[in-house]
């Protein structure tokens, strides 16, 4: 996954392959790591301080992905696919970042990102015992939800006013538990190196989900704090050495999501509606942007950064299709829920789930009915324009700022006040023509999923063609200026209403917001419904399978283990390590064509970088969207490649995890520090990396 | 419309402004030319010579486009987006004629095209009469149908036996009318000239369907007759300078398919769900093709046509939605069906039309159910494998051969067996791993529509995943040789059974069969119904409008006019033409970065060209998909153009014309000469295009 970062757009759909984990599976938490697993096929029993040193070192990046602290001095290192939201948002038409990367050469030079939150965990509290006391034993879903929402911040408030720190209460194991996590936050966040994104993402969507592979995936930032670098605790020791075939190797970061757990029910839905759904609405995405980026230079530069989302959720979403296209997935899937169904029947201490699956199939039912609502009112109409979800922020914090906390919807409690304003007055550029484009593609959309006659529609469309619409909203809206954002946002809920009733935009998502909470409620109560429900079948699984399990990724972080491991494809071996020698092969046959062109710095420096180095490497370590930029580690701790792919294969173990192909790929420790001083010039950052300074 | 060549995938919606035509409006018939109207505006007054000259130099390819005789000895001129089918097919990984262009140096070197088979009309031939005496009065839709369907074969088996000419029987205003087309046709047609793809389609995607415009969208055959350059009683003399602006000029050629008679019903469904399931589709094979395209250089070569395909229809459709999104279309659409029930109710004599707008709502709703399987089943099941077309078109001839002409599915026919032997019998290069991406592609697409569970899809997947299936049916089929298939087209319906028991994509189209025949029976006999009703309604329509009425479109020979005009965008003149300076000043401005880069030969020859010569002009014409390749003609019948696209704004136009921004685009007759001579010094082509040989 060219990227594993989390794209808000994908949520992977997954299962277990069997009643017990294979060799090298699992995410597995760090206050619950596989001690015994790690002891009895590898000899290695990780330390409290081995696992509280790599915990710590461990970055999250809240626009989607991972990463680590590289040097005592704040220097954090992460996949350039992740990094590129922020390069992106730095870059005009004059400084192209993306494109043509970025090297700050003192700390002076070093940019603030634009609205850049980073987070390292500091500490886990097992809090299920206070949450599931909140709700009242015969509680309907709808009570229920309310009272684990309201529980969930207050947990959350008490911790933050307690520590200071950031504070989320996570739903573990569909439910059977929740812990709260504590991070320490970083908002000032500079950019220090991103090399060019044709080495970074060499080979693009061809190559993207593929090996053997050739990318320089990654970039470099620095914290601050009180204006200085970091002094941090924690960081990773750079591996000069790097590490070899065979290895035991870790990856810690922060897997987005996964369904391992899902029933048949929820499987086929997502086989047959949520994906395809998905995909239908990605390709028209990616077909427009196509078409918007083809136009220009400059349209090329402001659309990539959606561009590549599209086709890299979708090419991820194509193989997720495919894999759960494959009969042999459903007849395991099958087995496995029969085999838990039959102890739930026979088992008395077990009888609680008898009627769990039936539970999750009915609420299954009401979330496919409600979700083209839910997803052209709600979902897409955030992420189809930036000015959209500007002005939904806007208009929905009045009303939510006069509930107590605890009852608003999720991004709008007091914990998140801080990152729902970062994000809300971000100095992002935003581009008239591009959001015109988006506009009416999503205006189109809601005409062609309801029909032009439906009521919304009709509001939305204002008696105007999506493109007249679109234009007229763009031009008339006055929240492009961010000193207008914090007006609005200071006011109530009559003020609100009647700025909806000049500015068009605000317009919008004021005649959406009904239609689009309705179906987000529905949405919610039955997501609690089968999280309850697959919490009972949980305490099945539990029953007879002990503690080899662990929970289903929720964007925390995880612990990974595996081994460098090349695998056989059609018969022929492919090798766990690629070389930069074999980046200028590649970009050789294909005659230096795009994507497979090469930056005019490589090319001038083949002669002076060692081409034996070696570039990219395979592991089998479980990972999935969101572990983009996690740091691939040795037994001793230290940063051997950071994880930026999967091939294709693990697209199918989105659904079952399986070593025999399906690989995470890192770009290798040593191409890093071989490219920043003989490509870039950059001997000053490759010191800091190897503790030199 | 890069390509107004009729896509096999287009059917383009439309309907008339109001009740009646507009200034330059119209595809006239040939034996109904308007005459009046030319005397009126512009006092030109065709004459029947004029008429039977413009006729018999016309040329339809059959692929879907249009050309014309340009010289004695049967030189053709056509788009090279219409040619490019044939580019293709005769292009392998040594010799890339599509994006390298072709040059016979000498009439031996002109290469003999696959399976290309040109039409020219000789005669037209009222039959309404006789068709609709063989349908009883009282006869429902289905023996309706029928009959019609025996009477219309028995009349084009009696004509191409009597003249030894193709004959079809056309339906024209719906059903009000049918005449019996007979046309000469050429199949040993050769390779002349093509230039480079990317000055033909300069600008690419991006500039698809927009002006100004720099494309040198020709491409030039030469029709053979017994092994030797067919000598042509009728072609265009070509006109060395040229038309100028405000001049009045036709355009003779085939469009495609127009629906500018829908009712309300028929309009609000395409709108609603015809054009965006077509979309839905279409981006589906876009992104596929994309990601098969950029795997690599051979790849791109192998794809390109399927690809152009996919984008240019895509691109259609999105702005035909665009069009039929604007409230104003529908306003008006629903005005003109008020006036015309209006009219029915109170006259008497229209009374018959009072219950056909009902009617053609109860059929249009047959027709949307049953429209997924006949999509999935039947339509795309043709087009999403070159392999299962031919193995359908094996499996079926069997057992059509088995009944009389008049009762087979109309490629059946024996008046259609030539053309229908052309192509099944082709030698088209067929790749492997192309054929597979896009039977996956079609097998997911079967499952995403229907559900796994569906009776026929688990056929066709036969307990498999797409993937594993379609590179079953790729290895496992014989029909790749042409010699296997030849064998099995003699073989009777018993043969073809067995064979599909071993052969596993005849095997698929077996399973197909029953339900895709099923569904187009559906389709057809609705659409007879609809016919029959819109018969009625464009009775009501003349009544009041008379003559000045011309028949939807239908892919065959039609007259349009109007005048070379610029028009005004965004409060900017936009001039008629385009000059070649103009081509290298575009191709500046974008760096020369696909797809605005410009072959090697016109970067050397800069130079040597005159940079003023006119390129691309715009006319008024009235022009559709299909229209690629007519030839652009002045008042003396010369050739000054060759139409190959039409503006976004024409896009519009599908469903209503309109003379403010829509135009036609046309290849200048000057430019074709100035490059022949001054870039690929093929002087003696020049030469034979003025009549100096």
């Amino acid at each position: 996954m060219g990227a594993i970062k989390v794209l808000t757009l994908v949520m992977v759909v997954g299962f277990l392959a069997s009643s017990s984990t294979q060799a090298d599976e699992g995410m597995w938490l760090l206050n619950a790591p596989p001690i015994q697993t790690l002891k009895d096929s590898y000899g290695f029993e990780p330390t409290p301080t081995w696992l509280e040193h790599v915990q710590k070192s461990a970055v999250r990046f809240n626009s989607g992905g991972s990463g680590s602290f590289v040097s005592a001095d704040g220097l954090i290192i992460t996949n350039h696919h992740v990094g590129q939201d922020d390069l992106q948002k730095l870059s005009n038409a004059k400084n192209n970042y993306v494109r043509d990367g970025f090297r700050a050469k003192t700390r002076a030079e070093e940019i603030h990102c634009v609205d850049l939150e980073l987070n390292v965990l500091m500490s886990i509290e097992d809090v299920t015992a206070r949450v599931n006391a909140a709700v009242k034993p015969k509680a309907k879903p709808p009570e229920a939800f309310a009272a684990r929402r309201a529980i969930k911040a207050e947990i959350e408030k008490e911790s933050l006013d307690k520590t200071g720190l950031r504070s989320n209460v996570v739903t573990l194991y569909q439910g059977a538990q929740y812990h709260l996590y504590r991070y320490k936050k970083y908002t000032d966040v500079r950019l220090v190196f991103a090399p060019e994104q044709q080495v970074a993402f060499f080979g693009g969507d061809p190559d993207n989900f593929e090996f053997p592979r050739y990318s320089l995936d990654f970039c470099l930032f620095r914290a601050y704090e009180n204006g200085q670098p970091a002094k941090v605790d924690h960081h990773l020791k750079w591996s000069a050495s790097g590490a070899a075939e065979d290895e035991l190797v870790f990856a810690v970061g922060h897997p987005g999501s996964t369904s391992r757990l899902f029933t048949l029910a929820e499987l086929t839905d997502a086989r047959d509606r949520r994906i395809p759904k998905a995909l239908e609405w990605l390709k028209a995405q990616e077909v427009s942007m196509l078409s918007y980026c083809a136009r220009s230079t400059e349209n090329a530069r402001r659309g990539h950064d959606l561009l590549f989302s599209y086709q890299n959720a979708r090419k991820a979403y194509d193989g997720e299709l495919a894999g759960l296209l494959d009969p042999r997935v459903f007849e395991r899937k099958r087995a496995e829920e029969t085999r838990l169904k039959k102890l739930a029947a026979d088992k008395k201490e077990l009888s609680a789930a008898r009627k769990a699956w039936d539970k999750i199939d009915a609420a299954q039912t009401l979330i496919s009915q409600a979700s083209p609502r839910y997803n052209l009112f709600e979902r897409y109409a955030d992420r189809s324009s930036t000015l959209m979800q500007v002005a939904r922020s806007l208009y929905r914090s009045a009303a939510e700022k006069a509930k107590p906390s605890g009852q608003r919807l999720r991004e709008y409690r007091d914990t998140n006040r801080a990152s729902f304003e970062l994000n809300l007055f971000s100095e992002e550029p935003i581009y008239d023509d591009l959001e015109q484009v988006r506009l009416e593609s999503y205006l189109t959309s809601l005409a062609k999923e309801f029909g032009v006659d439906d009521v919304v529609v009709q509001k939305a469309l204002s008696g105007k063609s999506p493109r007249d619409r679109a234009a007229e909203l763009v031009a008339g809206t006055k929240i492009k200026a961010v000193a207008v954002r914090k007006q609005l946002y200071d006011a109530d809920v009559a003020a609100l209403d009647k700025a909806a009733g000049s500015d068009p935009l605000l317009g919008l998502v004021r005649d959406l917001d009904a239609a689009a909470r309705a179906a987000r409620k529905i949405i919610e109560e039955q997501s609690e419904v089968k999280e309850q429900a697959q919490a009972k079948i949980s305490r099945v699984r539990y029953a007879v399978d002990g503690t080899r399990a662990y929970p289903d990724a929720t964007f925390t972080l995880r612990l990974a283990f595996g081994t460098i491991k090349g695998y056989v494809e059609n018969g022929v071996r492919v090798p766990p390590f690629t070389t930069i020698e074999g980046l200028y092969w590649r970009s050789t046959i294909h005659e230096g064509r795009a994507p497979f062109e090469l930056p005019a710095r490589w090319s001038a420096r083949k002669n002076k970088v060692k081409l034996s180095t070696p570039m990219n490497l395979v592991s089998t370590c479980d990972i999935i969207g969101g572990n983009s930029g996690s740091p691939t580690i040795n037994r001793a701790g230290e940063f051997v490649g950071i994880i930026f792919d999967g091939n294709i294969q693990s697209l199918v173990a989105d659904f079952a995890y399986d070593d025999t192909q399906a690989r995470a790929v890192s770009v290798d420790a040593r191409v890093i520090i071989e490219s920043l001083r003989n490509v870039y010039d950059a001997g000053e950052l490759a010191d800091e990396l190897l503790g030199k300074k």
